[in-house]
C-alpha cells in the first residue's frame, strides 16, 4: 500500500512524505516517554535573562554568562524547552550567540536530549545580531512592489539567523496596517490585504526555501504574526480594543495569514489584543475552529510576550492565572511565550491537567507540534549552527540588497517644478533631528526592542549626512540640526537645537534637505495622541520655508504624521520609511538623480488626524464628490493616496484591454494594457490593476487592488502587461461569511483607464 | 370570556384595550377595502416643499402655497398617506402651520377619507416653528441629570408641535454618542448607555403622556431614532461605515432603544448608516428579528432621509431603486421617507407586489401599523389641532423651563483660585464668535437644518453679550469679536475680526468672557478632520492669555473640541454646550453667582485628536497607569472625564455602605452615601453611582454608571441618599449575547468612595 502510493508522487514529494512518516514515529515514540513534567515544559518558553547571570531574572550582567543555577531550574527543575529574545535588551556578535546558545543546548536537553528551540525576532534583518544586513522596515519594503527582492531579503535574513545559531524567526507581520495612529504599522505591508498577502507568500519562501525544508541549515521556521485582526483598535493604540464582524475579519484580515499558510509556514503567533471584548489568546473559535479546523494550519501555535498572564491581569477574563493557563490552552495555545515566570504556567498547567481542567490530548497535541518542529528544523541532528559555516554573513553581496531594497522604497510624493533631482554642483543644508541619525534610519526592533542602541553599533552606516557629503563633497554640505530628539527620552520628546543657526545657513544654500519624522518605538510606548508631525518641527519647516530656499522635504518615519500645515511650502517630498543602514545611500542617490525613485505608498498618506481612510473605503465615504460640490473638510480627503508616487520620468498607460466584457466567474479574465516611458531617464514603475464590484449584496469597497507587476523601462521603451485574472479578483466575503462572486457590473481600472465587464 | 378578563385589568388598562381592540377593528375593515396603490401610498412620505408652489419640487414660493396640481398628483394619483418637514429649511408660524395642514387634510384624505399623517423634527424645542420654546440641545439635556426638567421639557414640546397642528414628532435620538467626532452627538445624551436610557424614558413619556395616550392634544406620538448603533462609525463621519459585534451592539446600543420601545414609543427611524457592511434599512436582523421578533415593537418603522433610494445610489447593495424598494420593505421597514420623488417608489412597490417580490402580507402588516397610530393619534377624528387651543404656547411659564433647563445644563470645568463667580463691579470684555451669536447658542435643527436662520428667528432671547450687558450694565461690557464666523459660508469658515482692537480692550478689562466654539451644523455639513478647536480661535485665545488678564472660556459647541493647546492659560472654564435661547441669560446667571452651575460633562472630553476613549473602555486602554508609570502621551487621557463638573460650593462624601458584602445574583443590593454640602453656597449636585465588575468572561469595563440622583443642599446641610441595585446593574452581555450575571467580585463607587462586594 504504502509503495502504491508513493508510486504516484514526485521523488521530492516522496521523500517529504517518508520524512514526515519517520518524524510522526519519532514524535510518537518520544511522547509516549514523556513524564506530564516534561511535555508542560515543552510549551513553556522564557526570555534569555531569566537563565543568564544577573542581578534579578529580568536583567543580565555583561558580558552575558549563562547561570547554571537558573538553567538547573529551568531546565532541571521545570524542563522548559525553549528560549527566545536576547540578554539585556542588546544586539550580540555571532561569536556570542554560539556560546550562549551551545551553552544552551548543552544542558537543555535533559533526560531525553530533546534539543532547546531558540526564536527571535528578526524583524528587518536579524534584529538582535551585531553585523546583521539590515533591510527597510516592512512598510518600506511593501513601497518596493518588487517581490523578488523581497524573496531574497528573507533569503539573506534566513543565512544570518542560522548564522546567529537561531533557528526560529518570528516573522513576518502580515497584520494588515490600515490605521496609521498604530505604533506598529511600519511592522506591516501597509494597508491593502492583496499585496500583503502577496508579499508573506514569497517571504515565507525566503525564510524556509521554495519547499519549505527547515532543516537546511540556510532556512529558518517562520512565525507569521499577530493571528489575527491586531492592528485595528478603536483607539489605534497598541493591545487595545478591537471590534470587527467575522465577515470583515474575512475580508481584510485573513487572506495574508491564508496564503503564508498555505506557503506553508511553520508556526503562527497569536494577537495579543481583544476583538470583540474576547482576548484572541482564549478565544477557541479563531485558534482553533478558524486556524486549525478551516485553514488546516498543523504548526506551532505561540502566544505573544506574557499574554496567558494578561488574561487575568490585563484583561480580566480569568480570575487568577491558573484560570487564564486553562482558557488558553484549551483554546488552542501549544507554547507560552511567558518570557520570566515560567514556575506559575508549569505548575499551574501540570495542576489543570491533573485535575482534567485541560485535557492530556489536547497537551499531546501541543507537544506533538513542538517535537515535530524540532524535527523539522533538524534540531535532533544538528541542535545548533555555527556562525564559521556563514562566511557570506553581512557580506558586501547581502549589503547590496539590502541597499538595493531601500533604494527602490523610497517614494517621490512630490516634485514641484523637477526641483528633483538636485544638482550635485548645488551647496545644501542638511537639517532636522532625522538628518544625522542611524537610529531613526532604523526604527525600532534595531539591536534593541525600542531601536535605541543603533548607534552603539551601526556607526559605519551612512546616515543622510553622511551620504549626502559622500556623494556631493563635504565642502558642498552644511549641517545644523535645527531640531534634535532627546535621545533617552520618549520617542515623541524632542528640542530646538540651533535652529537660528539653521535658518540663517539656509539663507545660504542653494537648497535645504530637511529631514523630518519621528524617533524610533514599537508597541505601547509608540503609541501617540496626535497624529500630526509634531509641533516644533512643524514650526521649523515653516520658518525654512520663509526663507524663499526650495526645500527638499525627507520624511524618515514609521507612519505617515501629518504634515497639511506646511506641505504646500515643501518643493520637492521624498517618503523614506525606516530605510535601514543603507536609507542614507539611497536617499543620497535619489536626491542626486543617482536612482530613479520607484516606490509607491503602500497606505493613504492622511492630511488631518481625524480624516483617516483606505483607499478601498466604501462608497459612503467619498461621496460628496460624485455629488459634485468637493469639501475638502468633510470628505475623503488624503494628503496622497495608495499606490502614489512619482518617477523621474513619466509612464504613459494606454490600450486596456479585457479578453471579454461578459463572463461567467468560473472564466478567467486577461486585462492588458501598454506602458511607455514617455519621459528621457530610465525608469521603474510599479503597474497595478485594481477591480470595482459596482453593486452587491455587501456594500462593496470602491475598488480593490487585485494584481500588480514592477517593470522597468528605458526612455521610449513600451511594454504590453498582461494580467490573469481568476475568480478570486471578483470575490468578496459575503453575510454568511462566505466567499462569493456575485453576478453583475465590474470595472477594472490602471493606471487611470477602465473598462467595465459584467459577470453572469 | 372577555368579561372574566376585563375583571383583572384596571380601569385605565380595560379601557385601553377595548380602545385597542376598536383600533384593530377600524384598520381591519378599512384596510379590506383599499386598493393595493393606495395601500403603497401610505406607506410613502414626501417633504412639504413638493407640494407647494415652487419652481420644483426641491423649492417653494414664499409665502408657501399648497400646489393643488402638486397635490393631486401625490395625494390623488398616488395615495400619499404623510407628509413632513417644513417647506423652504425655514420655520412657520402656528398659524402657517395650521393654514398648510388644513389645506393637506382637506385633499389628502381621499376616497376612504384616511387622514396624512404630518411629521416633522422637534429635536430641542419646535424646531421649525417660530415662536416655539427652544431648549437646551439633548447634550445640554443629559448635562442636567435632572429628569424631571428634561420630562417637563418634552412635555412643553409636545403641547407646541401639537400647537403647530403637528401630532408626530422624529424625537428623541436615543444614539449612544461616543464619538466626539462624530457631527451629532450633540443630538444625543452623550456616550453613556444607562444615561441614555433613563432620560429616554422620560422623554417619551412627556411626548406621548404617562399612559402613552396620544390621542390628547397635548401629546405627540415619539419616533425613537436612528435604530441602532448610527454614532460610531470608524471614520468620525455622518452615514459611514460602523463595525460592531453582536454583544456590543447589544450591551452599549441597545439598551436606550429598547427602555424607550418599553415605555411605550409608538415610531422608530432606522439608522442610515451601515454595519458590518450591510446599511440598516436593508437588514432584516435588525428591523425584523431583533426589532419586532425580540423587542416586541409595535409601532411604525420610518426610513431615514432618502434612505431606500441610498440602498441602490450609495450603498450598492442594489442594482437599481426597484430592488433597493425590495429590499428595504421585506426587511421590515412600514414607511419610506422619501423626501422628493415618491414616483419610482410607489410605482416600484405596486410592481414587486404584483411580481410576488414582495407579499401583500408585508404590505398589509405595514398599513396596519400606519393606520393604527393614525387612529391612534385621534387623526380621524380631528385630523389636525388649532394653535387658538394651545394659549401656552411660547409662554413665560415655559420659557422659564427652557432656562432652567439651560441653568443647569452649564458645566463648570475649572474654577482656578476661585476666579468665578464674577463681581458685579468687574469691569470685562466679552469677545469670542460665539459671544453675541443666538445661532451658536441654539445648534443646528433651530428654525432650519444647518441652523443658518437663527438669527431671522431669534432676535429677541439674549446672546451671551447681551444677558452680561443685562446683568452687570451695558457701560461695564466691551464687546470686539476678535473672530467671527462666515455666517453664509460653511461651518467651519471664519475669520479675524478686529483682533488687535481686542486684544487692546482685554488690557483694559479686570476680566475677559471669551467665548469660543463651533458655528451651527449637523449631519453630514458638520463632519470634521481635526478635532482641535480652530487654529485661529486657538492663537487668538494664547494671545488673549498674554495680557495677563483673567480669562473667563465660555465653550459653546456641539461636541468637545480639543483645547489642551491653551487650556492652562484659562482661569475658569464654562461648558454650555449648545443651550438654546435661554442659554446667554443662563450663563450671565452662571458667570456672576446668580446660579451655582451643577451640569456634569456627559461625554469625556478629550484632550488630544487621536486619543478618544470612554470612561467606560477596557482596562487595557488605562494600563499604564496601574502599571505606575504615568505617561501622557500613551495613555487614557482625557482633558475630563465623564461625570466632571465643579461647583461654587464643596460637597463631601462619606460613609459608603453596603447593604451586603456578598449576594446573589437575584438580591436587591441597597447602596447608601451621605453627601454633604462643606462650603457655604446652596448647590446641586447630581450624585452618580458606578459598578465595575471585576473579572467576566467577556473583558469587562472599567466602570459603569448604574444609578444617580441631583440633589439641592443648603450650606451645611447633609443627606444621605439610598440606591438600590438590582442584578441589571451587575449584568453585562456576554459571548452569546445574552445578557447574564456572573459570579465574582464588583466594586461600587461613587464620588471617590468604593466598596466591593461578591456575588455567588
Amino acid at each position: 500500500m504504502a509503495l502504491g502510493f508513493v508510486f504516484f508522487l514526485s521523488g521530492d514529494v516522496a521523500f517529504a512524505q517518508q520524512n514526515k512518516n519517520k518524524i510522526d514515529q519519532n514524535v510518537q515514540s518520544l511522547l509516549s516517554k514523556m513524564t506530564l513534567e516534561e511535555k508542560v515544559g515543552q510549551m513553556a518558553q522564557v526570555t534569555l535573562d531569566v537563565i543568564t547571570k544577573g542581578k534579578d531574572r529580568f536583567s543580565s550582567y555583561e558580558p552575558v554568562v549563562l547561570d547554571d543555577k537558573m538553567m538547573a531550574d529551568v531546565f532541571g527543575k521545570y524542563k522548559v524547552g525553549s528560549i527566545l529574545n536576547t540578554a539585556n535588551n542588546r544586539a550580540r556578535t555571532p561569536q556570542e550567540w554560539y556560546g550562549i546558545i551551545s551553552g544552551i543546548q548543552k544542558v537543555g536537553k535533559g533526560r531525553l536530549k530533546i534539543p532547546v528551540i531558540y526564536g527571535v525576532d528578526a524583524i528587518h534583518g536579524v534584529t538582535y545580531t551585531a553585523g546583521a544586513t539590515f533591510f527597510p522596515q516592512q512598510i518600506g519594503q511593501a513601497a518596493t512592489r518588487n517581490l523578488e527582492l523581497l524573496k531574497k531579503g528573507a533569503q539573506i535574513t534566513a543565512y544570518e539567523t542560522r548564522a546567529s545559531s537561531i533557528p526560529w524567526n518570528f516573522s513576518p507581520v502580515l497584520d494588515l496596517g490600515p490605521d496609521p495612529r498604530f505604533p506598529r504599522i511600519w511592522e506591516t505591508y501597509g494597508e491593502d490585504p492583496f499585496l500583503t498577502a502577496e508579499i508573506g507568500k514569497v517571504v515565507v519562501k525566503g525564510y524556509e526555501g521554495d519547499d519549505n525544508n527547515v532543516s537546511s541549515p540556510f532556512h529558518v521556521a517562520s512565525c507569521l504574526k499577530h493571528f489575527l485582526g491586531y492592528q485595528v483598535s478603536v483607539s489605534g493604540k497598541d493591545r487595545t480594543p478591537v471590534y470587527l464582524s467575522e465577515q470583515a475579519l474575512r475580508e481584510y484580515h485573513l487572506p495574508a495569514f491564508k496564503a503564508a499558510i498555505d506557503a506553508g509556514a511553520h508556526s503562527i503567533m497569536i494577537n495579543s489584543g481583544l476583538i470583540n471584548g474576547v482576548p484572541v489568546h482564549a478565544d477557541y473559535s479563531i485558534l482553533t475552529k478558524l486556524l486549525r479546523d478551516e485553514l488546516g494550519f498543523k504548526g506551532v501555535v505561540v502566544t505573544d510576550w506574557g499574554d496567558i498572564e494578561n488574561l487575568y491581569q490585563r484583561d480580566r477574563v480569568a480570575k487568577d492565572n491558573k484560570e487564564a493557563v486553562m482558557m488558553a490552552i484549551n483554546a488552542g495555545i501549544d507554547m507560552s511565550m511567558i518570557a520570566y515566570k515560567y514556575e506559575p504556567f508549569c505548575d499551574d498547567l501540570v495542576a489543570l491537567v491533573k485535575e482534567g481542567k485541560v485535557k492530556m490530548s489536547r497537551i499531546d497535541e501541543a507537544v506533538s507540534r513542538i517535537l515535530t518542529l524540532k524535527y523539522q528544523l533538524g534540531l535532533f541532528d544538528k541542535p545548533l549552527t555555527n556562525y564559521k559555516d556563514y562566511p557570506k554573513f553581512g557580506s558586501k553581496e547581502f549589503e547590496q540588497a539590502a541597499y538595493q531594497t531601500a533604494a527602490e522604497s523610497i517614494t517621490l510624493l512630490k516634485n514641484h517644478n523637477s526641483v528633483l533631482p538636485l544638482s550635485k554642483g548645488a551647496k545644501v543644508l542638511v537639517t532636522g533631528p532625522n538628518a544625522n541619525s542611524m537610529r531613526t534610519l532604523n526604527g525600532g526592533w534595531s539591536y534593541s526592542w525600542q531601536g535605541e542602541k543603533v548607534e552603539d553599533f551601526a556607526a559605519k552606516y551612512n546616515t543622510i549626512l553622511e551620504a549626502v557629503q559622500n556623494k556631493i563633497g563635504k565642502m558642498q554640505v552644511n549641517f545644523v540640526p535645527g531640531v534634535s530628539y532627546k535621545m533617552d527620552g520618549k520617542y515623541f520628546e524632542e528640542y530646538a537645537d540651533r535652529m537660528e543657526e539653521a535658518l540663517q545657513a539656509a539663507k545660504n544654500a542653494d537648497a535645504v534637505i530637511l529631514c523630518l519624522g519621528e524617533n524610533t518605538y514599537t508597541e505601547t510606548p509608540g503609541n501617540l495622541s496626535d497624529l500630526y508631525l509634531s509641533e516644533l518641527q512643524t514650526s521649523y519647516a515653516q520658518q525654512l520655508a520663509q526663507t524663499g530656499k526650495p526645500i527638499i522635504l525627507v520624511l524618515n518615519e514609521g507612519r505617515p504624521r501629518v504634515i497639511s500645515k506646511f506641505e504646500p511650502a515643501m518643493q520637492g517630498i521624498l517618503m523614506a520609511y525606516l530605510p535601514g543602514n543603507f536609507g542614507g545611500d539611497a536617499l543620497a542617490d535619489v536626491i542626486f538623480g543617482d536612482v530613479n525613485p520607484s516606490g509607491k505608498l503602500p497606505f493613504n498618506y492622511p492630511k488631518f488626524p481625524n480624516s483617516l481612510a483606505n483607499y478601498y473605503h466604501k462608497p459612503s465615504e467619498s461621496r460628496s464628490v460624485v455629488e459634485g460640490v468637493y469639501n475638502y473638510d468633510a470628505d475623503y480627503n488624503p494628503q496622497w493616496e495608495f499606490g502614489f508616487g512619482l518617477s523621474y520620468t513619466t509612464f504613459a498607460y494606454s490600450n486596456l484591454k479585457l479578453s471579454s466584457n461578459s463572463l461567467s466567474a468560473d472564466d478567467e479574465l486577461s486585462v492588458s494594457v501598454e506602458i511607455k516611458n514617455a519621459g528621457n531617464r530610465t525608469g521603474k514603475e510599479a503597474v497595478e490593476l485594481y477591480v470595482s464590484d459596482l453593486y452587491a449584496s455587501i456594500t462593496p469597497d470602491v475598488k480593490r487592488l487585485r494584481a500588480f507587476e514592477k517593470i522597468e523601462l528605458k526612455p521610449g521603451e513600451s511594454r504590453t502587461l498582461t494580467f490573469k485574472l481568476d475568480k478570486s479578483a471578483f470575490a468578496f466575503v459575503n453575510r454568511e461569511n462566505q466567499t462569493v462572486v456575485e453576478p453583475g457590473e465590474f470595472e477594472v481600472s490602471i493606471g487611470g483607464l477602465k473598462e467595465k465587464f459584467n459577470i453572469k
